[in-house]
């Protein structure tokens, strides 16, 4: 079982920016986190963070006969790109959307996401532990639990 | 740790209505998911459901003081009630948001939630698994992990 | 054949409330008016009136496994309530939606029906008769006549 | 007591185009129903059907004095012609609106009626039974009952 | 002369929600307020509050034949229903429509009041001392000072 | 100098239509005073009614090389016709653009005029005089004095 | 018979702003015409220009009583004064809107006139010679001749 | 203790302008209504009208370090100014907004307060009482009872 | 292979209205390279155009059963006739869209076609040309190549 | 070469309003910067502040012929006054806009300029600095250095 | 001659993605079949797909000196993109857009072409054909046939 | 002092690109001003241009701890992009927006910038000088001048 965790732009800086607000939680932390839920489960992780649209839209490409889910928390594109809602869609493997912090708790053109039409369902302000509850169920529904 | 788990119109008749479509799963059943989950972890719950717009908000006041946190499923309510939302900012108890199914591949009326902003998080389109993760991330901010 | 007819609220005040304007017809006047048009084809009417829209739902929801067909006319909730919509499509019945006055000659927030697209059809602003009328069709529909 | 049933562009393709949506029904079946009703109640039916709006309310205009009432499916014209609109004011005769689909399961452009705001009501998604039964209405109100 | 004061879902907890915010002023404290002022001109006060948009309406029909006119606070039933402007408006009653907080303020969805329009005023904002100011009102308009 | 003016749907009726409201002019004295304007200076007037969009644009295109202006009221038209207005555009003849009501008082959808910005002007609201007003001031464009 | 001819913001300007693009003609010179027409029909004509919403409408008010008739073009004023549009109607006179220019050729927020609702009609688009048709406009109807 | 009662646009016509519609009222009765309010309370009372947006913000600049508190009704300026918003807010004085009539009943562009966010509240649609009402308010304010 | 070519309003004036924008090209010419193409893969080609919408979807009836194929050009009917886009879909034949100028540099009105969603595919604002490139796709779907 | 520095309503309390958040910066000490700049390169410095609309559309016609360019912050005109930019547009002077606060920061209405289209530029947010910055850029346009 | 032909993100999948959809073309199909034209009529073809906005923007900016002209399919960055709009706009060559399917008939947010204003034309919807048909235009255009 | 200078896509045509409208500046003409301004003032300038978004948001990470301060012109970015709006908030350094046009004289979409919430000031339509204005008033900011 061959999960990918897919970070978007601005992820790389978690942990740094704005302790206060977003804690000290780094993403290694949350990859850690979420490869001790696959791998208990007999999975292999794979993780990539890019601040490039085109960037995501190609790893996604390039390992969509490899891996057979993805989890993906795609910041600030979330909102605004069609490209990667079509690579999602194109690829064909069943996505979990997962954001950090309540996006409806915050400005208006965060409430709307390109991409939940095409995910089978997103978590959604709950912090760190959204990782890894998003990967269970993602595992869930590769093993047919679901 | 009391938890209330809290389904709104329409709820009580999943498993029956649709099975091809929802499964076969009924509220019992996923209220004793929950009940696991949090009996587990040492908590009680405590499980409602209603058609009552009212009656939801009542429940939620008569248990402000006993529970320590909600997870609540709206259902239709969830895209028209301010009086519930009112309810969820008042009682002043932790609040997770949980829906079966994906809402934004629904009509544009369900893409909005009046309830999101007072809550804490959202878990949406993961069916049954759902609720269960939403209750292990409900006790996790009770327990201060998070 | 058994068949609901449904009221919601404020529609208890007909005949009384600006006898100038709506005239002096009773809600029993309309009900008897409908259950002359179901008995003669040898139905049954089940008449039901609330101003709670939980109550509403909770009658659709308990008759939904004896009755054949619905009659209703939602009142104001016509126009706000996401969960009557839902329960009208939960239940499976085939569904005829009537409004005494003409809505679209009323304010903008009358204008747009939740109801309409999970109903049969509309018979609008043809006061008494349009419940009549709306029984000889539904009845059509349950004989299989169309 | 004259009645005008007018049916705008595109129905007189019915019966023809696609069968298997819209039945077998044709524009004469209809006809003949509405006249089977209007004259058994002693009034004489006059029929018309045009794919032009400006022969539609020529039509309107040249039976103004010589009818009582008007049936009327506009077809896609009732979406857009405030001409037509105005020629049902014009004419003064009461005005019933029907539509053989259920418009507000359709796109978005077919929820608006410019006519329904000058008629004195419409059935919607009856199918060809909406007709008989806008016509006894008709009826009804010409012959003083409503 | 008979005073009917309704109070909305939610004003049940007034005094206790948030008192740094909305001081500890009860609901008994208001109504102790207005009956004084509604005595005072020999006037009787009768107060009801409930969480149920659907018991706001029957308390507004039961008591249409014995009361005089009607101090309103919604709550957040306000914004949302159709169904208690029109009891407003069925019952026939003189009502003045009462806010504590400055609603212009807060969320965009709390600017509109669906109920103004059939009120014969508003008073918001000025908190407790808004409650007698609006019975002083409704009783110089049912003395026929105004 | 030759002047076309030119009558769109509905305007056949007038006079007899609404005499309380629209007054008893007809067309035919209408077409008098504009006639009598433009004779007094030397030119002739062709007068042209229908209820079609289309015969409407053929009158236009026909006699785009013997005419040297327009007076044009496109009743209901005037809101919804891009093709007569792409017609005015195309022919290139000084037009002005005549209502006898203040259509800014009626409907929302009668506030926009798709003609107006291919016009040279417009006068509003003036009743019969507006079309004598309307003929000095198109004579005065075509003798090139404006 | 005593006519104010009332000019907004800017219109002191008139013949000197971009000749090439309005020409040379003042509002001396407009308020000559005017002057001709209304004397010659035994009428006086009393003219104001001020750049200052609050001067056009203490004009207006202290001419009430005096005056018959308005001619108005309030400029920029026309599209954003409340104000002003409530003093047309409060001194109850009648009042005719004029534009020199075709203001549905401009920005969009020039589409809308707050002031065309309480005047009888507009002239607009049709230069200086707007400015005699609707004072000779004006005249007829305060001749009772409409 | 020093109030400023300040009247907006067209408010110097009160009483005189449609009789039938706003009553007798003048603005000195309700000035003289306001003044004993405020001199039973051991107050003074400051009046000022004017129809010029810009004496408005003077007026209330000038007095800002002598007055304790303001009463405005702006007129049509209560939806189009935002200067006036930005004096109310920079004078920082409480400020109560009164309006005469029920503006939720008039035309859509009356329906936004830009003043109502600066303000601690409103009075609406109570007429000639809204203003003592207002003024008990203020007073309590600012001895300190709210 | 019958192939339609249909016009709409005002292009008979196609290569004499505004040459210097347009060209001189005028509806035969491009009726002659349709043919052209259309003669050259054994097909034959019937052409019409109307400024009548009605006319329009009365000659799409008509041919409906002897032809195979349309190319559709229809003018400012494109964006306002739902009457038209539901005779294309009534047809049931292949249609291919066609604009000579690329609408969208034009009007915001002209930025929506209501036919594009019944129609295979457009080739807009290639001009002439764009008429055979859609001749020659148009026979490659009818040969089933596509 | 002549500047003109003109300031919209409220500016004249700057310094004094707010200081936590405006600063102790005063009107005088902002026209002493700019003076410093403009007679530094030669030029001399006329400053006008007003709070009427009308006021500053007056200086800015009073001033056009021995003006060379103008420095304007309109406050809160800025967003509602189209006078006044007609007033900027008709005077044919360069201008640039400055605001003190980012308004991109504060409530939606003040999003939109209607001032910028006919300024040059506009320099935001930037405080006291702002004033100096465009004088220095509105000199080296007069200076023809632009 | 030397034309661009530009793919935008996911078409690199083409012909694997879905092929019951799509079918099997796969992009080096659709390169050979543009370059069979262009070649035929003496010119050169160089393609270029990324997923990458900013790689698009590149590889147009680099070629604009040795290019003749464009063709483009940028996939979902045609309805999000204003960067590459500014680099079409920019390099001024004749560019031509091109979509395989009906955008029509998709997501609301694909009905808006950022593109489409800045390119000469667009061929939509008629699949590998589309591509072929837009080269043989570009080609006329660039040997000045048209 | 570390200042940098971020030029987002197609500015690197500058100077190239349409010189009759845009001049013949160059990018490095500016970064020469720029750079004259910030070493005068003993700082150091680090310039940047790229096409691609996430190349902007790697070189605005990379660089976070190691500059003070921030100018940029994000081009068409600016419009659309919220990953770059979220980078310039995450790396927490003072950031002025520059614009070389007048955006508010362009199309629509160029009238919201999402990045001015996060700057803060803004300069546009000032050509080149912007840039050097611009980063006068960053250095008076980072040397706590302001």
């Amino acid at each position: 079982m061959q999960v990918l965790l897919v970070h978007g732009p601005n992820l790389n800086l978690l942990g740094e920016r704005n302790p206060a607000v977003y804690g000290t939680t780094t993403l290694l932390d949350i990859e850690a986190d979420v490869a001790a839920v696959v791998n208990r489960r007999g999975g292999a992780l794979l993780c990539y963070q890019s601040n490039h649209e085109g960037a995501l839209i190609d790893f996604l490409h390039q390992h969509r006969k490899v891996a057979d889910g993805v989890l993906i928390n795609a910041g600030g594109l979330t909102h605004t790109s069609v490209a990667l809602r079509d690579a999602i869609e194109a690829i064909q493997l069943p996505t979990v959307e997962v954001h950090l912090s309540n996006t409806h708790r915050r400005e208006g053109f965060r409430h709307r996401s390109l991409l939940s039409a095409v995910c089978i369902g997103q978590v959604t302000g709950l912090g760190r532990e959204g990782y890894t509850v998003a990967a269970e169920l993602l595992l869930d529904v590769l093993e047919g639990k679901r």
